[in-house]
């Protein structure tokens, strides 16, 4: 079993490795999320450690055979090409890839809506800042992002709903996750703002129904949303 | 000409656009940066309107040939493979690109050292905020990012400097401009605390002496830093 794909991330949490996740299941790959099985104790000996040769700055990491990949978006370039989860060409490869790292720069815009001024400290010790920088958020960053999101799709000339081509990229499966945090964390701010982007509400749902993701989303290898990953219900932070 | 690259980014600021200039000038590549002749106003033109096939979600982005590539790792990466600033190997490749989106991590923590709340306001609205940001990043971050930098150059096995391989990578342009930025935005902090980034403080002496970046350092085509870009100084944030 050589090829058996081994995921490392915070076990008690969707966080970053939540978009390997899905492309892992989209793919039907055969992989194990370790940190699952030994509460993290193996993960973090291996970021301690200097026994790989390309270390990860953080986790979510990889390892596929010889290779230890780190960085969310570089292990879906790699998934991608492995999976056919991504054109193949270098232009649709390239802007599938381009896609995603603009998905990368949002995710750190929705967490620092509830860590403003540091990872380090705990909500409550940033509790001002982070409402200051939520309403800022919510009033022009969320729609920035979603209205261009939104806009690909419809731009996209081979058309079905898709942001890339006429097929499903882990593009789609990073959106899907997007919307269902956003759903998750501004639960009243969502209801009314998503109406605008009713592209990215039906790519949510063509992607929840998708065979693999509908049985791992009912699986136990999903984990439910919560307070310590990227996406928090915090009341006072969705106006 | 059809293959002369033309780079888009704000033409008053070195800003991300710089570690895609570095990647340029380092190859000898034929380029234009178009911004810089016209103030801008075809780089608006081609982001407000709905002309190419894959639109960017902000500057830089590259026209090369018939592709428009976004997002600064991404375009690197692209260069990277056509100029030789990375290695050909699958492997090599991702490990370049993994480091690459590190750097990509950190640029977005420096920035928000004067913008946490968002770039939308002035830094005198979020001045309070920025002191706090910045404290916790000279205290826990930037220490964590060079320390990272650091060992990486200290564990590659083929030695010489760099942190991928025997030879220059785009990487060590990135980390060039890193060390160049924080430099000038934080002079006090870094005095001290450089000291411990010996690798890191080489590196930087090294590109600067390339011949092809030297007589880019020297040229009117390289912006000085200044208060628009990511790395600015405000005596209060550097504590």
């Amino acid at each position: 079993m050589a090829d058996r794909y081994e995921l490392y991330y915070w076990p008690s949490i969707q966080g970053r490795g939540e978009f390997v996740r899905l492309a892992l299941e989209e793919a039907g790959a055969d992989y194990i999320d370790v940190a699952r099985s030994d509460d993290g104790s193996s993960m973090l000996r291996l970021l301690d450690g200097n026994k790989i040769a390309t270390p990860p700055f953080a986790p979510p990491f990889l390892k596929a055979g010889r290779l230890v990949i780190g960085q969310t978006a570089n292990i879906l370039l790699f998934l991608g090409a492995r999976h056919k989860l991504a054109p193949s060409g270098e232009a649709g490869r390239l802007w599938t890839h381009q896609l995603q790292l603009t998905v990368t720069d949002f995710v750190v815009e929705v967490h620092d809506t509830h860590h403003p001024i540091s990872s380090g400290l705990y909500y409550e010790e940033q509790k001002a800042e982070a409402r200051r920088r939520a309403r800022e958020f919510l009033k022009n960053r969320l729609p920035k992002y979603l209205g261009y999101f939104e806009r690909v799709i419809a731009g996209n000339a081979k058309g079905k709903g898709h942001p890339v081509g006429a097929k499903l990229t882990y593009v789609d499966l990073s959106l899907f996750q997007l919307i269902a945090g956003l759903r998750y964390a501004f639960p009243r701010a969502m209801k009314r703002k998503e109406l605008d982007y009713p592209r990215l509400a039906a790519l949510h749902e063509h992607v929840a129904k998708r065979p693999r993701i509908a049985a791992y989303l009912a699986s136990d290898r999903h984990i439910p949303f919560n307070q310590e990953g990227i996406f928090r219900r915090y009341r006072e932070l969705d106006a």
